[in-house]
């Protein structure tokens, strides 16, 4: 038994030594350096290489290092029938959390429009508005989404959520299934995306749903690229059907230079780390699962293939 | 008995109509109209010009339009022995712990970085701070600054505050006075100025300051624009002594375009808008004292002239 670290990053000498700093005896390889690919049973990977996973016989759990697996069901030669499992880090939560927060009020407080006009060194003071008149909607309740509809109630705002079946969540209003994105987003005057993308939520952020948000509404997508229609979104600035927008997140990162959300004077972008999984908050989910792999136990945090999340 | 409003803004009217709206026999006039000097007994102003006070022989009470008093001390020519009040605005001090909020978390977040980075295309991932791990330093803990204190603390920043007597605020460590400059600086991560403008704190914000904080503390000045030595703040930032600065308040406002913290790097401005006085929530203390005028008893948010606030 082994684990291979599968990653494009920089970051395979991190993990592996976050990984030996709590369990000394693992035996943890690159898929870089050579390795004995008969004795691997756990993948820890992230974004890998299209193709990489086919090459382990005896593969029994892709660890996914982030909340995120959809770039796993991208990979046609992933294996069809070996567990999937995700990290359901504190942190990961609580630091989108946080980050959505700052990008409301950053909005909310005007800081979009300041940074534009100290550019071209234009003083015009813009009417502010305040937490307790805004009604913010999560889309997407899971581990991230619910905690951040939370968070925000507790700081002041109206909070409503939506997600495909119905949740509750305490002094959050919450909508479901297509019956209820109409009534949801008519009342969403800051709409933020944290939905799992799958096949029925791809391309969910586009012209028509922008339609059915109040005037001026303003979105913020922290799930995936893939969720955003960009030439939607870009046109609907542009009418002033939305006042702005919040990235984190596009169909292709880094974004290329060409690419026109860069100048966009009402579009802020952050370059996909709204909240990035901590190796050592992480690290112990990993090797419980791989302890648990060798009892033949059922594993933490495992991904239905069916639901993609 | 009469009022008189006195501003240089575009504001005379705004303030007028809200006083009638809620006492509609009340005798108000703008000082651009013809007035009955004589009849005057309470002056409404904000930043009015210098002298203009003095033409009212039986002025009773000159009353701030804002939490602000300073710029009345500025006048020579404002008569001496007449009582100052100044606005207790409940939204003044929720919306300046706002402002300071999203300030704080724009900064953790790394947004104004992101902000530099996206005008020239970088994607140039950042690690950010979480909430936990940062400690503010509230310097001036009135009304705004107590408010701010306990707020920051509710959403999970380690806070404490600094004042000239010695303040206790709940679960936020004070300090006070010259001997506790000191040790409340050196460990303000983030340090926020909500002093009043007086002799004693004019350019407090000044490069000896700036040496007692941590390396590279971030400075939030939304106080008055006097409490910052400018040249010492670029000083500190072009050395990296500081990270960076959030300015609301300039020692000229607006700020003359040709002034170097418009195109700094490490400075993001606002314009002097941080917390605006809402004329709806102010004119009822405005007419109390005015009926407190009349029947000779105590005034309300009376203003020390020797502390100067």
């Amino acid at each position: 038994m082994a684990i291979v670290i599968i990653r494009q990053d920089d970051k395979i000498d991190v993990w592996k030594q976050a990984l030996l700093n709590r369990s000394p005896n693992l035996k943890v390889y690159s898929y870089l350096e050579e390795h004995p690919k008969e004795e691997i049973t756990m993948a820890l990977i992230w974004k890998h290489p299209i193709g990489s996973l086919a090459q382990y016989p005896n593969l029994k759990c892709i660890a996914s290092a982030g909340a995120g697996v959809d770039y796993i069901f991208d990979d046609p030669d992933a294996p069809q029938h070996v567990p999937i499992t995700r990290v359901i880090d504190p942190f990961l939560a609580s630091d989108m959390s946080e980050h959505v927060l700052a990008l409301i009020l950053a909005e909310i407080k005007n800081f979009n429009t300041y940074r534009v006009q100290q550019a071209s060194q234009e003083w015009k003071p813009k009417n502010y508005k305040r937490i307790k008149d805004i009604t913010v909607g999560i889309m997407g309740l899971g581990e991230l989404g619910s905690l951040t509809a939370l968070d925000l109630k507790k700081v002041g705002f109206s909070v409503q959520g939506w997600s495909k079946t119905k949740k509750d969540l305490k002094d959050v209003s919450t909508f479901s299934g297509k019956e209820g994105l109409k009534p949801f987003l008519s009342s969403s005057q800051i709409l933020v995306c944290l939905l799992p993308l799958t096949p029925e939520t791809e391309g969910i952020l586009n012209k028509e749903l922008f339609l059915q948000l109040p005037k001026g509404a303003y979105i913020i997508n922290v799930a995936r690229g893939g969720h955003l229609v960009d030439h939607d979104l870009i046109a609907a600035l542009d009418n002033n059907l939305l006042s702005g927008a919040s990235l984190d997140v596009y169909h292709q990162e880094p974004l290329p230079v060409s690419h026109p959300f860069w100048n966009h004077p009402k579009i802020f972008m952050t370059p996909h780390y709204a909240s990035v999984s901590d190796t050592n908050s992480v690290v112990p989910q990993i090797i419980e699962n791989y302890e648990r792999l060798q009892i033949g136990t059922v594993l933490l945090n495992q991904v239905d293939r069916i639901k993609r999340y």
